[in-house]
């Protein structure tokens, strides 16, 4: 099994882990510092899908960091297995997270005309924008890690 | 290349095809005999993004059935990476349209505590539901495509 760029135990690995991590974290802190989040579902989703995806890149990125120090290889089987459905659960649960919100979004902003929550409508569509961006990247390290896997 | 249970010019391949093309028909049905679709943006692009998983997928069931009848493989790598791509973009756009519309339906049955667009409410979320089965079906065959792209 040969590692690719991307792969687990690579600095691109890390990086792309730590963009994950990043992301979703500024997504949950946009959103949960609103007032009005908890009374819409799509919202609460948003959150406890962002947390998941925050607690699964950043064990990641432990053993991401544990392997390029010890300079130990990731790439059982087994593990990287274990590493695509992880990684396909958390891109398919952000995917759908996000877009949820953005339909709200776009309903308040767009069909309706306005958004009357005031100041917070910003911040619902900076933290739909970060969770795409959390999506991004997790679907990128999901690809690498699906191709690892098949190709082995 | 050998061929994969669901992959390119089997018989299984042709079923999850058609499977996604009766959904998708079935979610477009539902969501345009409504009266009321074009005022919310989400409902129009799951409607858009249904209408390009049903070109791609009979597509995509005419040339297994070519296959079949002719007896001819698909097993081309450019022709899968086609199809890999092809597959990979609709089930983006139909798991994020069916997630938005989702989110949309929830909004207005839970959150609302009512939906006020009588009769069709329930057209909402049958063609929600559908648009969710035919993502699970084209996900299952972007997987097969992916992993016989790589496994090659």
């Amino acid at each position: 099994m040969n590692n690719l760029w991307g792969g687990p135990g690579s600095i691109l690995g890390l990086v792309l882990r730590m963009t994950q991590f990043t992301f979703a974290a500024g997504s949950i802190a946009s959103m949960a510092t609103t007032t009005n989040f908890f009374n819409l579902t799509a919202f609460c989703y948003l959150i406890a899908s962002m947390g998941l995806q925050i607690i699964w890149s950043f064990l990641l990125a432990l053993m991401d960091l544990f392997s390029l120090v010890r300079n130990q290889t990731l790439l059982n089987p087994v593990l990287v297995s274990l590493f695509v459905v992880g990684d396909w659960v958390t891109a398919t649960l952000s995917l759908a997270a996000a877009s949820a919100s953005a339909g709200i979004t776009v309903l308040y902003f767009h069909d309706l005309g306005h958004c009357h929550f005031g100041e917070e409508c910003q911040k619902y569509q900076i933290s739909v924008a970060l969770a795409f961006l959390s999506w991004f990247s997790t679907s990128i390290s999901s690809l690498v890690m699906f191709w690892l896997l098949a190709a082995r």
